[in-house]
């Protein structure tokens, strides 16, 4: 009933040039190509781009992005700026381990799985707006607040900008965020009851994009995440921490991301010289 | 630089059970894998889950999918209910025309349009709720809307529902939810002024899952998309009513979607008569 999967075609995969990546501190979707580069091993150059000096809207970078998001990959003359479908296409198109699985079935729990932490990501987002970026903001001159807010390029994300500066989030908002991230680590907890990894007991984009969310879960929610609370989550955090590639990834961190040194420490892993 | 994309595994495209699908009118999300499997002309099973009923939060289906949401496809004993992976599912197994392209560079615009696609779908389904659901919903007894309201599967989805019954939108929201509409139509206008389809001229899930989306919006949004004023979505639009497998597929409407067949004569397309 199948159909053959085509090989890339050779013009696509001849690509010599080095991959540049514009994006934040290894953190949530602005750390997903980073992990997956480093997966794969793939030398790459870093062009950090600071969210907390507003770097996104920038006209420079509007000119590479003219959505004004990170991350971003340049590949030659090939811009790509959706994190998830960017991961899938560095798996492909890059040397080292394969991190989409082969089989169809496969692929459709990891896919799953990214978009599952993609819409929690939001609460996640919620709760660093409130306890991160917007007091970080609110300290700035109202009309370089204003200013900033006027080069977001699109209106939708001006509005909520606004809101999330000036509203902040209610009491309710938090809680539910909180309650929602909860829900989602203990379901992750669950879910690694039965295997190493969330996809069929090989390491996948599911594992790297969740983990890429969700790596300080043992700092910001310890009455939820812990070795006793989730024991199946706990050991899934340890086993991603000490693989070469993530804190090789953290190094790049200059701000938020620093944290996962902290989280690292709590699971023993070496951090090393280079990443300190 | 590419490794091989390995074949599915046998035992996984062996399955000879038929599909069964259960979901709501051929309609944004819940339309998405019935134009798929129509365009692979594979035989499946439709069983209708009446969203104006509620029937999806009925305990008959959340035995089903837990998550109160549809589509979902069942395969032997294999549930999916994401429904863009589960249509990378269905192209991946299912003989027919390759929907998903092969090369990597057009899978990543595949994914890149289908995402944007479900953002857009937000906010078109903001309209759809004041326009539709959201008049008929409050047309039943407050006991009855309770009783409905509580047996939404989570907490989110209660709190969105409520909201959506008793507050509605504000008219600020919809006016942005409809200039994101109308923004979107005009990018997909664009985009289509050099090609016949999305991604590199062949017809793939971006074309389909757009289509389910937005393919009634010469009826909806008239000032913004017609001939004259969008040629390149009028054209693309045409073209997907004119494939056999779209009317084969919105012969299964029975409400909302079954405006498809106005927008069809339109386009001058022959509805037939198995379609009326």
């Amino acid at each position: 009933m199948v159909a053959p999967i085509e090989a890339a075609t050779t013009s696509e995969t001849a690509c010599n040039e080095r991959p540049i990546v514009y994006t934040w501190d290894p953190n949530s979707n602005a750390g997903k190509p980073l992990f997956v580069l480093g997966e794969k091993r793939a030398a790459f150059e870093y062009r950090y781009i600071d969210l907390l000096r507003f770097e996104q809207h920038a006209p420079e970078f509007l000119a590479i992005n003219p959505a004004g998001t990170v991350p971003v990959l340049l590949l030659g003359a090939r811009t790509f700026t959706e994190s998830t479908p960017m991961c899938e296409y560095i798996d492909a198109i890059f040397e080292g381990p394969r991190l989409v699985p082969a089989s169809p079935l496969a692929r459709y729990h990891m896919r799953w799985w990214c978009r599952q932490t993609d819409l929690v990501a939001e609460s996640l987002s919620v709760l660093g707006w409130h306890n991160f970026m917007g007091p970080m903001v609110r300290k700035l001159p109202a009309d370089e607040i204003e200013r900033l807010i006027a080069r977001i390029p699109t209106q939708e994300r001006r509005i909520s900008w606004r809101k999330a500066v000036f509203d902040g989030f209610s009491e309710r908002q938090l809680a539910d965020a909180r309650a929602r991230v909860a829900d989602y680590a203990r379901m992750l907890d669950h879910s690694l009851g039965g295997s190493q990894w969330l996809v069929a007991d090989s390491f996948t984009l599911a594992d790297i994009l969740t983990f890429a969310n969700f790596y300080a879960l043992p700092l910001t929610m310890p009455d939820v995440v812990s070795a006793a609370g989730t024991p199946h989550l706990w050991g899934w955090l340890g086993r991603i921490y000490a693989r070469p590639a993530t804190l090789r990834t953290f190094a790049h961190a200059r701000s938020l991301a620093r944290r996962a040194f902290d989280v690292a420490a709590k699971f023993g892993v070496n951090v090393g010289d280079c990443c300190q």
